[in-house]
């Protein structure tokens, strides 16, 4: 990604009795979002989430979808009218509220 | 990235009185890192927290660090006998305890 492209990170933080359908969420739900927010997204990738620092310890979030835009904008504009449709969709895959992180790509 | 690559995700998590210096991180420690780890990093990204789910709301972590590899075997070979010096490096930048996420890369 470029410098100075904006990054929406959608983390889902792992937890007892948590569950996430990793094959929906690859082939229904991010080709879904892809479709509704159109040329506005630049790249979409999505991590499986294996193990915290040490080969033992948790993995943090059970899974981390990302999205790139060009700007804020791009984004606000086209996230925003799709929102309630994107969301609507979670329970088909998982029982984890997400967090999001809206950052800007440095390297 | 490609499908099945490993994704280690060093996260400093936000918070009251933490600090990260994010012109040290880009230009010292990353390169750092890099020459460290040597040809098993395939690539690495940086990115700055802007905010959360909402404009207002503050990003979940001030910064993300991303160091990817073609296995677990190539990140263990190549980051265990380089974590002392690695870590030793943190307080020059941020006095944030980070939290390291290792995943798999699906999309």
């Amino acid at each position: 990604m470029k410098k100075g492209m904006i990054k929406v990170s959608v983390l889902y933080p792992n937890g007892e009795g948590k569950t996430f359908d990793m094959d929906y969420y690859c082939n229904k739900h991010v080709p879904m979002v892809g479709k509704l927010l159109g040329d506005s997204v630049k790249a979409a990738t999505v991590e499986k989430g294996l193990t915290g620092g040490g080969p033992e310890s948790p993995a943090l979030f059970a899974a981390m979808g990302n999205l790139y835009f060009d700007s804020m904008e791009e984004f606000g504009n086209s996230f925003g009218p799709n929102a309630d449709k994107i969301m609507a969709d979670l329970p088909n895959f998982t029982n984890i509220e997400p967090s999001v992180q809206v950052s800007e790509v440095m390297i």
